[in-house]
């Protein structure tokens, strides 16, 4: 099954020019080594309404899994939950209590970490934390089970 | 302590009759082992409204414990998940947390799981997946708990 | 960095004065082993109201770190998360689910735990279940990650 997968870089400062977006790249190179296809790309700022504006362009350009990466901290500034969370039609819990199980491991402000992922339309949204090390991490705690998840999503509901 | 059960089925298929319904037999068992008294059962398709109400019949009926099986998947037809938490005065999401965890070791698209426990009126509700194996399992994960926190939402309520 | 912490007692019991108040001293005691400062307490029956009253006046005087101890079970008294969910700006799932998953190698009943940690204006508030060894435990499976939690929640926000 092909993966068609669009990746979401999601930071004030990067989307500034302030700061190199590292997590992008980052995720565009775990990507590629799962042999998916990077169908879209995009950098936006620590607002809701970008943030969704983006999840949604990707999702009508053919993603079926899309990536995030930022917002998902404790600050105030980190908002990406919140954002998928007002347009997603369901929530996965198991996705986000593997990725701060498994984190904790390495550290233990892993805790603070709200990680999720979540169903858009028929795509699945996986928000991972923003920094690159932990981004492409936690893709891995849980990549094993996206396979299965996205050929569900994108199947063609029937009436029986 | 005496357990009053009633065990629910959902699943289109199954309602239909395009399936035999094996999750519903497996759970009986289950919980004949457990030496659960059984009060009532039922078959549904996966409706929000069909699940609702047969809850509340269950309920209305003495069972102190509700148990269903199908409809926790990450497909867009599995709304167990949904119809539960919108009669549900509270959730209790340890139940979850541990079926997946405990799940994760048997299948790693255990992840995708949504089952979840909450308590509806007096009774507590528990929503385990489809397939016989994984019910009859999930139910095995938590059952430890069970007795003390049926006995706990039984008690009538005083002021003090 | 200097943690001013505030604790609160949430019991109909020990409001009245059937009880003895022992979680709120088992805190304090813990509290001042971690080398935080206490700065207010309270006293408070399991009431949604008296909760977030008590909860908005510890923020108002300066703590950055509130902990409660008491109303997070399954009785259908216990009203903490609730209280606590609306008035939060956002809740930390990974508190409650590392408070869950360590309090299960010490009691099966662990998974019936509905502690919680949540954001409130700027204060972390983090909420503990009721027993005295069990809120001195539960927060000690956690308290790694609040000195940093505390810190970044304290950050005055920049429009960088």
């Amino acid at each position: 099954m092909q993966i068609q997968v669009g990746i979401i870089t999601i930071s004030d400062r990067a989307s500034k020019g302030l700061y190199d977006d590292l997590g992008g790249p980052a995720l565009k190179k775990a990507a590629a080594g799962y042999g998916w296809t990077l169908l879209a790309d995009a950098l936006v700022p620590d607002e809701k309404r970008d943030i969704q504006r983006a999840i949604r362009e990707h999702i009508a350009r053919g993603c079926s899994l899309v990536l995030t990466t930022g917002g998902t901290g404790v600050a105030l500034r980190d908002v990406t939950p919140e954002a998928v969370r007002e347009i997603a039609l369901r929530e996965l819990p198991g996705f986000g209590e593997v990725m701060r199980m498994e984190s904790l491991k390495i550290t233990k402000n892993a805790i603070l970490s709200r990680n999720l992922a979540a169903v858009v339309d028929q795509a699945l949204v996986l928000c991972l934390p923003g920094k690159p090390s932990g981004a492409v991490e936690c893709l891995g705690f849980v990549v094993g089970a996206i396979p299965h998840c996205v050929e569900v999503l994108q199947e063609v509901p029937t009436s029986c």
